[in-house]
């Protein structure tokens, strides 16, 4: 199977993939290592509201480094202050939980389960198609959550290979030119629209997967595309079926 | 289950592995493409010596970038160089080829056989380790040799993450680094004593796969370690039995 874009009016030979939000289900995997972290450290909080604090400070953290404020820092170590930042704000001081405890929690990022589509959609896009992350995540983040979530990329390239977060275009071109690939043979599959709208402009073609509930239930206009894609799926497997 | 090298006394986590000699037969893959564009060209040559002529130009052309004598470029862009000066010592003006006719036959080392033990046993490898290349060839080129031989590879950094070539430290440290994982933590298995004397010095663990046919027939001592390694083994099924 080939698909052509009709943005791009190439064919596309790679299918890369936003991961936080688009192929795993970053609220319940954080929220779950939160709580047993404060069920471990015998403290009342609100997990889903814990998880969501945190990936509110994601944006803003990457922010400082696309726009040269500091030098490119792994997103770990971003994680990381950001989670600092989450427990001073809940009141609670960081230094009386032991560095070990809270590099393990941090780690929770690298083992964010698959949305259940995840694993059978990009296996048949496999078939006939380059596929990879296209994240902001680094590469030991990204190569632990695959083999722990049995995701069969071909290859991953983490923000630390490209050295630039999205959606800056650099993110989105140092990859095509490592595969050896025109932007418009690349296709990014992401639930973002900022991010699908980058890589438009960066040249690639781009597939909108609606996922209604990233940030929890009852969310009015959640996995609502604000725009047309050159398509937009409700699954992972839903795009294989269509490519 | 789990290895842990005497040397290193370390647990090993990932097993990466050379890929030209190693992982696929590039002389019987580069024989067979010259004998192809020998054919097409109504040339009179040995496609076995051409392909030799062509390795033996592989060494010397990395160690211009490794000495600093030229900026890094990738191995495609060195294998190509290697082929005018192949052509040319066989009295062949490469300006009487089409460039196309030349890049279709600079890309057979994308597209080299796997020995028959290769997908078994990284297949095996999976089960409890990260594998992956650890090789000279550039990202896309390891790519194309993966999803075209089926090489199970749970990621691929080619030389041109690193921007160095083996066997320079940082051709072995910048990959452990961006898998989160101590240089001891880490395998390299290689055909190549070279090769594993440089991995080692940069902290890996070895192991040592025997290839006798990789040059060809008939050559004396072929696949016969000079020293020893944490392993010895004469296929990558054995090294997976082994671990």
């Amino acid at each position: 199977m080939t698909f052509t874009s009709t943005s791009t009016a190439r064919t596309v030979k790679a299918v890369l993939f936003d991961v936080f939000g688009t192929v795993v289900d970053w609220r319940t995997g954080i929220a779950a290592a939160v709580r047993r972290f404060a069920g471990e450290h015998g403290l009342e909080l609100d997990a889903d509201a814990f998880a969501d604090a945190w990936r509110a400070r994601y944006g803003p953290g990457m922010r400082r480094v696309s726009t040269g404020e500091r030098p490119f820092v792994l997103l770990d170590v971003l994680h990381r202050e950001n989670l600092d930042g989450v427990l001073e704000d809940l009141g609670l001081d960081p230094g009386r939980f032991g560095p070990a405890a809270l590099a393990d929690l941090n780690r929770a990022w690298h083992f964010l389960p698959p949305w259940p589509d995840s694993v059978p959609g990009i296996t048949a896009l496999k078939r006939d198609y380059i596929v990879g992350p296209l994240s902001n995540g680094n590469t030991s983040l990204l190569l632990d959550m695959a083999k722990a979530g049995g995701l069969p990329w071909d290859l991953i390239l983490g923000s630390d290979v490209s050295r630039a977060y999205k959606p800056t275009m650099e993110a989105y071109l140092r990859p095509a030119a490592m595969l050896g690939l025109e932007p418009g043979e690349i296709m990014l599959a992401a639930a973002h629209e900022a991010d699908l709208a980058a890589a438009c402009e960066a040249g690639l073609a781009t597939a909108f997967i609606s996922r209604p509930l990233e940030r929890g239930p009852g969310i009015s206009g959640a996995g609502v595309a604000a725009r047309s894609w050159d398509l937009s799926v409700s699954s992972i497997t839903e795009l294989a079926d269509l490519m």
